[in-house]
């Protein structure tokens, strides 16, 4: 956390900002999708609406300065600049789009985690069986820290081309290190990509102190935007290194003669350049951060999953499976002594809206851990302590039989 | 066309199950984003209300069984098998997907035609600066058709691994033979692609017909879905030989072990894990069109089509610019003799939505032709001769200079 003044979060008005708090569900997935504010919602609602009228292409022409927003909001939620932005359908698209503009030779190497998403890891090893790239994971720690000697000896010892990290796992609580990994990355000569999928809007990020080379992030989780919406963030060194995804697009470049094409200069050169509704979705997400403030938001998470973490904590026959000295607002358990059914079922019961991830998704994770599956809870600043309270009480109840 | 019976268009029907129509403008730009059908906005609206209540999560959940449907609509729409079909965001993404499927090598030669579409075009000239693939353009005729004849030749001669043809160029009305070019691509060993993004929705597509390997489609253009949606048909060729796409994500694979992945066996292997709201407009979109009838909407089109080429051939110093011998519902327009400043602002005051293209998005065919613009008029089957009538005499108006 950085030490700015900032105003707490309002409970009440945020909450008045979400239709989706009037019902009586106890929200806790906004680690798969979130709930959006209104004002997301309207600015959809509305677009859906012009373009009803007047058709995709038109509507565009006249919303144009307001999804031209998007970068500013970007750029000012993670400390970047407007042209350092690009708009993405999702993480894995700006992630596809980053690890394409690396032009990867037989035998390079990627860097990576034991924790890194599943669709990273897939897109590497696809990598392995096309090109003959060579997939090396950075150790842990005991306590489930990355061991960044380790990566630093990797770096020296294989050269890598890229070190990819996943900032925090899909299915668990770990926060990677992500300003100390730029630190060591920043001394050699590799790219860096951060998948930013959990951690943005959920914690400050500071492009300067991460010192990434690519940053891709997703419109609806803790930001609470649409789905299929999302950035990508490239560096200026990524731009005047001259790096472009292989299969760009009239967005991304001009064609200048029958066998010619010159590359945007800014960041869209990673933007497609079909646009949908949900853009302008995506602006108000960011913008509602922003406002709110994001040093803000990160304080009011970690006071409700302090919370969340003790209460469960303390149940008996139940393990916390979130490794790391630095967690997030996911937390993840599992049980031998009450089954994935049960706890399941009780939880439905009593109106919470979570995830259930099971071994393929985590595969390395989980079978160290020696688990197959978890239950994922995802509070965000708008659930109130009174919630993470009845969450806590429907998990001790299940687990000690009683009825709930 | 085919030949089979079919129930006309009801014209009365389809205005009113159009909001869009309602409005008093000259919707003429259905090759740009099309007027969406109310049951493609209902279910849009109906989803993102889901959304705002429950989260994204579980709002697919809740509609997978909606959004299933795309497979065996878009399969009943070209004549093929769900399992060959994958959703796509665009034409573009699909088109992308499709050519990172294919182990490209130094020197492979990808056979285009000098008509496809811009973004085809700079991932071609990608490949070729990335990948040093080569790139050959087949001739056309005199009056624009392909040249079947030098097709052929050239596969003989270079012994191609893709033939890529866009159906209708975005730019101007020729349609390309597209199933005398898979009879000829069949008889030899090469993948062939198509690009229907113009012509789906527009007239009858039979993938057994076209035997294309790869076949893009859009939602947002004939079809009248949203935008940012599309999909793809893959071959059973294609699926058998394990054509996967280079990024696979977890949509598309299993993680299988740390190192191993096993990539599933239909087409959605080509289909991006993020879905939006916006599938199911899609679903919608393309059964409205299979509950109209592709036979009888490209037979609405015909008859709209020649009455507006009819009309505006009478207008004297107007360059209808569109060549080839079987032309599409993309009717293009020049002229020397007046501005496009005025035509534009005269078709704008009438009240016409339709789009202007300049020569960076069609060099090749521009530089022929000695144009530096187009304006492109796109009726669809919901049209009346009435519009068609008043289009018409709006550009008279604007050439002769009476005031419109």
């Amino acid at each position: 956390m950085q030490t700015n003044q900032f105003v707490p979060i309002d409970k009440e008005t945020v909450r008045n900002d979400t239709p989706g708090l009037a019902t009586s569900t106890l929200f806790m997935n906004s680690a798969g999708a979130s709930l959006m504010p209104r004002s997301v919602i309207t600015a959809m609602q509305d677009y859906l609406q012009l373009e009803t009228q007047v058709g995709g292409y038109e509507a565009e022409r006249l919303r144009a300065d307001h999804m031209a927003q998007l970068y500013g909001e970007a750029a000012r939620l993670i400390n970047a600049r407007p042209n350092n932005i690009a708009f993405s359908y999702s993480t894995t698209a700006a992630y596809m789009q980053a690890l394409s503009a690396i032009p990867f030779r037989s035998g390079d190497v990627i860097l990576t985690t034991t924790n890194d998403y599943i669709s990273n890891q897939l897109a590497f090893l696809s990598l392995q069986q096309r090109l003959g790239i060579r997939l090396i994971r950075i150790h842990d720690l005991d306590n489930g820290d990355l061991d960044l000697m380790h990566l630093e000896q990797l770096i020296q010892q294989h050269r890598p081309v890229l070190v990819a990290i996943t900032h925090i796992p899909t299915n668990s609580g770990l926060v990677q290190p992500a300003e100390a990994i730029g630190a060591i990355c920043s001394r050699y000569d590799c790219w860096y990509l951060l998948d930013a999928a959990q951690s943005v809007g959920q914690l400050p990020l500071d492009v300067d102190r991460i010192q990434a080379d690519f940053l891709v992030a997703t419109g609806r989780k803790f930001l609470r935007g649409p789905r299929n919406t999302g950035f990508l963030y490239v560096s200026d060194n990524v731009l005047d290194t001259g790096l472009t995804p292989l299969f760009i697009d009239r967005q991304g470049a001009d064609w200048t003669g029958s066998d010619t094409f010159a590359i945007r200069v800014d960041a869209r050169r990673f933007e497609p350049q079909e646009k949908s509704l949900s853009v302008v979705g995506l602006v108000e997400a960011v913008r509602y951060a922003n406002q709110l403030g994001i040093e803000a938001i990160g304080q009011a998470n970690q006071g409700l999953m302090h919370r969340l973490r003790t209460g469960l904590g303390q149940i008996d026959g139940l393990d916390l499976t979130d490794w790391g000295s630095v967690q997030s607002n996911i937390l993840t358990f599992h049980s031998t002594r009450q089954s994935l059914a049960t706890l399941e079922a009780a939880l439905r019961q009593g109106g919470v809206l979570f995830t259930v991830q099971h071994k393929q998704g985590a595969i390395i994770d989980f079978t160290r851990k020696g688990i197959d599956w978890i239950i994922r809870l995802s509070p965000h600043y708008f659930n109130t302590e009174a919630e993470i309270d009845a969450v806590i009480e429907l998990v001790d109840q299940a687990m000690t039989g009683r009825s709930v």
